[in-house]
């Protein structure tokens, strides 16, 4: 298994407008993460969970959770995932995860709960650029928490720190959020000791 | 220099609508493809060419390119760069490059005149699953070209080959065709001998 969690600083935590994605607090950057993380060529990856936090106005915070081996009619235009995304966001929500369509799950989360909830199940990786090389670390069910364009703020990298395993970088160079994805993607995908049996087990083509 | 050229078997040669850019023949995968090339966070690549060949309804066929040196007004969401693309496909062309925007440009290119002219200043790769494993191959002045997600018909594919110096592969998993743009980034980017000048010359922040 492998998950994403990106941080969406000013990402709309109410329904809003699919024709102005990236004016609904730059949620285009959630669309392409989870396009990215989540489809290969006329496939969608079951061993991947994406997770959304999205801190946004008017209602933060919310989390949008998307797993791969669930989602159905799912495509990977933003568009697409920003409707998913909007019509979770129309459901009132609380602390327990809420599924709101096939594989797609909306609930309210504090950040320190959601990591502790994470921890059970992954290791905890941060991206920030100043990390160790990620194509150098060894990898056990990671979850990589990812910032948007704005990063991550000080009072949040403080909370993610205290669950963090590592912090790893993908390249010398600033990427956006959803190519940090693709990469950490290739890096794995390379190391699996048995690319076939990933791609017939963990890949569901469509 | 680097530079992609995306075959789009069906994307749309007239004006489309933005609010179903996938409807336009998959445009969206032409759109994300630019996107993938030419941004990086808070930045855009000015080392950067892309080449949108269009052979959808119903004029084909028509080439897009976009310079990462010259561009405007260019953002990384899908919408925006259909925009582009967009009013792009409401100029009438021949066969010379228009200048529609600040570093859009479009023009009907037979695809064999398209790549003779490219020879002159590339060296030509052709992205297939059973190519050597890019990481391993050294490039100079590279363009990568790239089918969409039917990948490149067998009349097309005779004339690439025509030029190719190799056929080159990004993973043993069929990924989208921005997902290779990507990985040939950052595989590239790891090569550059000097991280400091590729970050200062080659990219041009916002």
């Amino acid at each position: 298994m492998r998950a994403f969690l990106i941080v969406g600083n000013k990402a709309f935590t109410r329904p809003f407008n699919l024709n102005d994605i990236p004016g609904a607090g730059r949620m285009d950057i959630m669309c392409r993460c989870v396009s990215q993380a989540l489809f290969v060529s006329h496939g969608i990856r079951k061993d991947v969970e994406v997770y959304l936090f999205l801190l946004g106005q008017p209602d933060p915070p919310k989390c949008v959770l998307i797993r791969g081996s669930e989602v159905k009619r799912l495509a990977p235009d933003e568009r697409n995932i920003a409707g998913h995304i909007n019509k979770a966001l129309s459901f009132d929500v609380d602390e327990n995860w809420k599924e709101v369509h096939s594989g797609v799950y909306i609930a309210r989360k504090k950040l320190e709960d959601l990591l502790k909830d994470l921890c059970k199940e992954y290791e905890v990786y941060y991206m920030r650029e100043d990390g160790e090389e990620l194509s150098k670390v060894t990898f056990e069910r990671p979850l990589f928490v990812i910032g948007d364009h704005i990063g991550v703020i000080k009072e949040v990298e403080e909370k993610i720190l205290n669950f963090a395993k590592k912090i790893v970088k993908v390249s010398e160079i600033s990427l956006m959020a959803e190519q940090c994805i693709v990469i950490a993607h290739y890096e794995l995908d390379k190391r699996a000791k048995d690319l076939k049996t990933l791609k017939n087990k963990d890949i569901r083509l469509f």
